[in-house]
């Protein structure tokens, strides 16, 4: 017995999606197509819309419909300042603490040997030519304080103080609100060996 | 800070799948633009192939690509005999095991009140149209052996004996290959119930 043809091409299309496996590609098809035909036509024409119109910025790797993208074409911001993140997600965090007027580089992922992630994968030349371009004094490395984000600021950092420049990494601590009792170990080590005096 | 529209586009229409939040969409698309273009672009064709040119068979309600499936067009099976399988992988399960020559109703569903499913969300009135047809003698009922497939089995079963039709269900017992010591005890209570002679 075959299944139709469109509907086998769907399954196996919905698999290119991050942690699909057939299972649920097959669970995703007959639930589109069964309840939401209007949800899977948006869906088509976003996929298609977006693969022919969304690009990198050519200066902080960010998506962006244009050449440069909205924040680096900024020109009220502060050139001299650049900040490393994993994500476009992350830089939007960033951009909502209304705490940092510079310019970013986004990453587009993080160092994972293990998943095959390097400094390739990671733009590692096109950052050192964009901290090196004479402007730029200091970079604030913002990747995840996960294991593979301190990896990758570790590496960063080595070479980019090897090329004379600033570099600072977000402050480690108890976060706002915490109740010590409530924080973990490694947490309160890092607040108390980067005390500070008030 | 804005995302670029067609991102946020894309971010919003892959929550039409099922089981994806606004997290989970956002790093699909940012998978899918960042490292399979080629994916995002073959997903968006299928999505659009698919909504366009599949539709349900006219006769047993699965997918198809023709106003009556190969299934139902094929005259080598016994139309006295009809099926009824909750979704079309039960189908092709079915069909794998070369033991069924019948046709199938499938109800792309099964009864489930707490999320809306009734009746006639499971095509109630046109399974009992197809099952009263004259031809069809025997209806076996291949519902999942979970919670809600039992009821949606035990409702049809009430409704198609009432209507003179013979009504057959899959047998239940210890599954071939099974030790009883790590079978469960209600499985083994259905297989001592329903033993029969060798």
């Amino acid at each position: 017995m075959k299944q139709p043809s469109a509907l086998v091409a769907l399954v196996d299309a919905l698999r290119a999606l991050p942690g699909v496996g057939p299972k649920s590609a097959q669970r995703m098809a007959y639930h589109l197509m069964q309840h939401d035909r209007e949800g899977a036509e948006r869906l088509g024409h976003a996929l298609l819309f977006a693969t022919e119109h969304l690009r990198h910025c050519e200066r902080c790797n960010t998506f962006t419909e244009a050449r440069i993208c909205d924040v680096c074409s900024d020109e009220s911001r502060d050139p001299t300042l650049l900040a490393v993140v994993e994500t476009p997600s992350d830089q939007v965090m960033l951009e909502q603490t209304m705490t940092y007027r510079g310019l970013y580089f986004v990453l587009m992922g993080r160092l994972s040997p293990l998943d095959r992630i390097g400094p390739k994968e990671i733009h590692f030349e096109r950052l050192v030519k964009r901290a090196t371009d004479g402007v730029v004094k200091e970079v604030v490395l913002a990747t995840n304080f996960t294991n593979e984000g301190e990896a990758t600021a570790h590496y960063l950092a080595q070479a980019l103080k090897a090329r004379g420049l600033a570099v600072t990494r977000l402050a480690r601590g108890v976060p706002v609100g915490g109740e010590l009792e409530y924080v973990d170990a490694g947490t309160i080590a890092r607040a108390m060996l980067d005390r500070r005096a008030i």
